[in-house]
């Protein structure tokens, strides 16, 4: 396997890191539109770092991505940019007959009338609109494939194959305690992507209606989250394994919470109020920017902050339903404490987390454990291959009867 | 009188409108950075715009604008730009020895170790610094010359000299019950100015202490205003008066806050939290731009908001003391209804509230009733005359016994 690895940032200097110990591919391109960024992953991994090589692209021009995948003789296209690119990797990774692996959809649009009610475009739509075409041609998009969507979405098959006979609801919980010293607001994630996720109208699936909106930051519950982290309020958030769930796992109910916590929830609405979540172009003085990329260049860089940061991530899928006629309530979940993953990988714990798991599904396709064409979510694979690996990588999850 | 007005933003423009009805000056100039702003503005006086004239000049090029100045042989400028821009066109004035009028005055820099006790760099010292030579050359800056400072100023200047023997306190109070229809968030006046204002630690002056800071948004106190306004929080914010008032005026403590109310309060600490309040460019893809020119740009222009807006505004003086021997009590207040503002001026009533005293400032320093050299506080000139006027603008202001 040859990888094209787009994207330097955070998860995919964490990729390398990940990938560096493992034998399954011949070769891995670091692609970044900063080349220094590219280069400076793969110097970071001295003696291992063999197999990698930095490239510089711009992730948003599908020739030249489709020419660095023929020019290097790469079979998978791994995307670790923010969702703005999923269209034009996913397209170029077509053009060139690869795999196309990422860890984010393509976005949403509102629904222009009833935005709170009714779901305009959905995340993945315009994916999942070319499924027929990467069928036909044999080809494959493992989209979604994460830590949320991605391994949520595994736990989600590993809970209707081998828990439930019946399932009434899933809900991907996600929470953290993470703290950064020396900063009075310090995201662990990329802002761009949350402020995308927690500010968009959220959407909920059930089985008799379909998929439908609510405002943002709906439905608060308190989620006790394992391992320590204790109890965390979440909301709910758009997300993609609540698209990508129901359309090969049976449940009434499919629903994805954040536990934000209150002083970030008041941080995105302020946000939003005061317009700065926007992505369109702005005019400032000579220059045009978007808000949003403003918001992000004032803020640290979240890979940056490793050293700083203090706590354990957690995701997770609670799944409720029967068992041999028996009510059963689980919760299936992944902790990264961040001071193992800075002393194992130099990454951040929530960027390692994500990491890891794209890294285990590229083996598992290397080897065949898992296979298959067209636009495809992780839950559209057997579970049971993921987690083992995952466990051999060293990241064992949980399974809490509730 | 021939007067160089440089900002044709919503106080440049009220000015206009205020300033062609009186005929004490033979001619203004209203320069922008935009001209087609200063356009419009003299275009929007119709048949009273025969004095008028749009030019394009660069606020923060000195050189260029002490040329204007010369090139229409103007012998005032009045500065209707932002606080940034205080230092080139005081020295542009001086260079070409024109009067300066402002009504802001240069920015402070925070105490260095001890920001929220100790002053740095205060407003108005780099504009202080330069009195000696100003008043060597005969010459008038008339700096703080706007509402707040500037009225705030004069009912001082008024207290002191016709109701107290002696002052305890002197407290600028402003607050208003102004709301716009349509949006979430919408300041009423420059959220760059107001950011400056309300992020800066604020200052106040004790006669047996001199200047001292306290941390942002302290000494929160419910203050009742006038005309149906009613009570608002108001909050410690640096404020010119605490500069100004104390070279003028006896007073035991001078104080300015400001009725921003929880939400404003709210937003301020979020733009703060999350760098956006900065002015210092930050990197954005191939752009260079000020993170706080960003916020600005992505809200509603403050002084196209009149005809969505409701309410009244009200600018004062509070002052304790002692009259014959008997403690007193008084608001000294000016108010202005929205809707007045608009039926009569087009503008909206925070920046005619702005703009209407500057050019009373201006009348009296045509006519002589108003002359000094020096840099100087609308304090440093006797009150009754600017009162007598604003009361003939059409605009009175009131007192009240508390």
């Amino acid at each position: 396997m040859r990888v094209l690895l787009v994207g330097a940032g955070g998860v995919g200097t964490a990729v390398t890191r990940i990938a560096a110990r493992r034998a399954f591919f011949e070769a891995m391109v670091v692609a970044d539109y900063d080349l220094a960024r590219a280069e400076a992953a793969v110097a970071a991994l001295g003696a291992d770092g063999a197999r990698f090589r930095a490239e510089r692209v711009d992730a948003g021009d599908e020739t030249a991505v489709a020419a660095l995948l023929e020019r290097h003789a790469c079979d998978v296209l791994l995307n670790a940019t923010d969702p703005r690119f999923v269209m034009p990797l996913f397209r170029a990774a077509r053009t060139a007959s690869a795999t196309y692996v990422d860890m984010a959809m393509s976005l949403s649009r509102p629904h222009p009338e009833r935005p709170y009610e009714e779901c305009g475009v959905k995340l993945g739509d315009a994916q999942f609109e070319d499924a027929v075409e990467w069928e036909k041609a044999g080809l494959l998009a493992l989209v979604g494939m994460g830590v949320e969507p991605g391994l949520s979405d595994v736990f989600a098959r590993y809970a209707a194959d081998e828990l439930f006979d019946e399932i009434e609801e899933i809900g991907v919980r996600d929470g953290a305690n993470l703290t950064v010293d020396g900063y009075d607001f310090a995201p662990s994630f990329s802002i761009w992507t949350t402020i995308e996720e927690c500010l968009n109208p959220p959407v909920v699936y059930e089985s008799d209606r379909g998929w439908f909106t609510t405002a943002p930051f709906s439905e608060p519950e308190v989620f006790d989250f394992p391992e320590g982290i204790g109890p965390v309020e979440c909301v709910n958030v758009e997300h993609e394994e609540v698209l990508l769930m129901p359309r090969w796992i049976g449940a009434r109910r499919v629903t994805f919470k954040y536990g934000l916590g209150d002083e970030f929830i008041e941080v995105l609405k302020t946000l939003h109020k005061l317009g700065l979540d926007r992505t369109e172009p702005v005019a400032v003085r000579d220059a045009r920017v978007s808000p949003r990329d403003v918001v992000a260049a004032c803020l640290p860089d979240p890979a940056t902050l490793g050293e700083r940061m203090h706590g354990k991530t957690c995701a997770g899928t609670w799944v409720k339903g029967v068992k041999d006629g028996a009510p059963r309530e689980v919760y299936l979940y992944h902790v990264v404490d961040n001071q193992w993953s800075m002393a194992e990988y130099g990454s951040q714990a929530v960027v390692w987390q994500t990491a890891v798991n794209p890294v285990v599904a590229l083996e598992l396709l290397a080897t065949g454990a898992w296979k298959g064409a067209g636009v495809l979510g992780p839950e559209a694979f057997p579970a049971g291959p993921f987690l083992d690996l995952l466990t051999a990588y060293g990241s064992p999850w949980g399974l809490r009867e509730q």
